[in-house]
């Protein structure tokens, strides 16, 4: 029974174990600094299916089917899998799971959706009910464009403070005590909306909503940045990154030294043409589970923060003029059982 | 900490009480059989607002306030909101949400979603962690129609087997155990593809779902039809209704005496010109919210099985000749705490 801190902070009774992680890309995330770590890269971003949709399916299916074989265990083991991804009516998932015939909650988060997974999932096992829970996330940059943006054929340009959307997707499982990564404490965000209304500026949007989460989060736990070897938001990229350090400091934490970001360490900005960094519900979730959950495991982290963003927008709310709310949701996980 | 009961179904430790509930709806459902039920009915559909979608957003809001209300609690005692929507990128929920300040995580479950959070939030309550959790999701026929199938303006026919889609927000709090109407058990689906591409015959995709968690749910438990008051499925409408009865016949089981859907308790299918019933997410929240559950609080239905139905197409992946995927969560619901 996870015991709450403060405000918004859930602590685990007893230490969740992400037993297994697996990401898939395809080929602008092999040519970046991350490529060595993911699990499959498929140089084919059409991932062999006739639409980007299906595309995006298939690799959440090649994801969820990777983690499984990593964890050594078969699907019906699974109690139930909280998905999401940024598609319309998450077909992402619905289509990339449905002959997977387990249990499945919908879960929509935007860019956050990861950490929103591994939040009710953990806060699942730590109920004792569940056994083995998964997370899953994905994003496709031809997908994504073309619903949010512009059909790829047209060729539209791209603003600085743009972010480039990830090709991926990321699979965690859950289970009881048994090694590390272990998910130590859990925050679910509160939406923030400070009144950005550039739909290219989404890191901007986003900033206020890393920082109120990762404030509550120091507050209700009576730490700071001098806690953690690592701060790492998903995916803010440069101008969000930026924001997010100034806003921390205006609240006396000074994170810069700790802090990372998802959508900065998967391209290589001065290389890739990516403008402001990576983005998507899949940058979070393939950084997470092939690059950092790994050096959790290893030891090499010890105590990580990871808070992913997502902003809450649509075309349509774009269209009619909204500002755009934001949330983050914060994990904390560690290579410590206790 | 709940406690699995065969397969897919969890029982929860103490009973989850479901403190307060409130359905907000317009003029169309209150021409309906129900009208006298609904917490609030607006006839102007727009709820004051310049778009469908933002009249969406506001009548999450208002269905929120009316739940704190009636619980007599404050915003801020709320320490998770399960939110979720038919909206691109749910923003019926984020939207009417986001200046309530408190954590939300995002569901999607199409029409089932309400079941969704239910569950998931009877679950976080019964981890002993949260002490009041709400659950709310929305639907509005204009917003609906315009996204899925065509501009109002355009006036296009509907088939027979077409479902209305109900202008509604539905709201739950959950609590520890205080009062009926309890949480007993709930069992999250799996989602069923039966090949059905009739965008228009929702009811035909989702009946095999609802058949196969009820009947998933009676093995677990050893129970049947004669073991509960009232099987509440939503939104099957007459078609999918139909279908479901045959379905569980061919399983052994005649709930024909016992089942109930909200596609068809919310509307007069002869005075009012809806088809094969009224459906979206608001559909089973606000029958539910508003009908249902003070059935079970006064006593008058005792043991209900409420079966929230949801169609995981997206207007893209009928585009693509995709078949309709459907998922069926249900909840065991009752007025005795032990």
């Amino acid at each position: 029974m996870a015991k709450k801190q403060g405000h918004t902070t859930y602590k685990m009774d007893s230490p969740v174990s992400i037993i297994s992680y697996a990401g898939v890309v395809s080929k602008k995330e092999s040519e970046g600094p991350l490529a060595e770590h993911f699990d499959t890269i498929n140089p084919d971003s059409t991932f062999g299916e006739n639409s980007w949709e299906k595309a995006e399916s298939r690799m959440q299916k090649d994801a969820m089917n990777k983690a499984l074989e990593k964890a050594g265990i078969s699907s019906t083991q699974i109690e139930c899998v909280l998905a999401g991804d940024l598609l319309n009516q998450c077909t992402g998932s619905t289509f990339g799971l449905r002959e997977l015939g387990v249990p499945i909650a919908g879960l929509y988060s935007a860019c956050a959706t990861i950490a929103e997974g591994l939040a009710l999932g953990a806060l699942l096992i730590d109920g004792k009910g569940f056994t083995k829970v998964a997370a899953i996330t994905s994003s496709h940059f031809c997908s994504a464009e073309r619903q949010y943006r512009f059909p790829l054929e047209y060729g539209g340009q791209r603003t600085p403070t743009a972010q480039w959307t990830v090709t991926g997707s990321g699979a965690l499982i859950l289970g009881q005590n048994e090694m590390p990564p272990y998910v130590k404490s859990v925050c679910i965000g509160k939406i923030m909306d400070r009144g950005i209304t550039d739909a290219n500026n989404m890191g901007a949007a986003m900033a206020p909503a890393a920082s109120q989460t990762i404030s509550d989060f120091f507050k209700d736990t009576c730490t700071n940045q001098d806690n953690y070897d690592l701060i790492l938001t998903g995916d803010l990229g440069y101008v969000g990154s930026t924001l997010l350090v100034q806003l921390m400091e205006e609240q006396g934490y000074k994170i810069g030294g700790k802090h990372q970001d998802c959508g900065l360490l998967i391209y290589d900005r001065e290389t890739q043409d990516v403008h402001a960094g990576g983005s998507g519900a899949g940058c979070s979730a393939t950084v997470l589970a092939s690059y950092i959950l790994p050096k959790i495991r290893s030891g090499e982290l010890s105590e990580v923060l990871f808070v992913a963003t997502g902003a809450l927008l649509s075309p349509t709310s774009v269209q009619q003029g909204q500002t755009i709310p934001a949330v983050a949701h914060l994990v904390h996980i560690s290579s410590k059982g206790e």
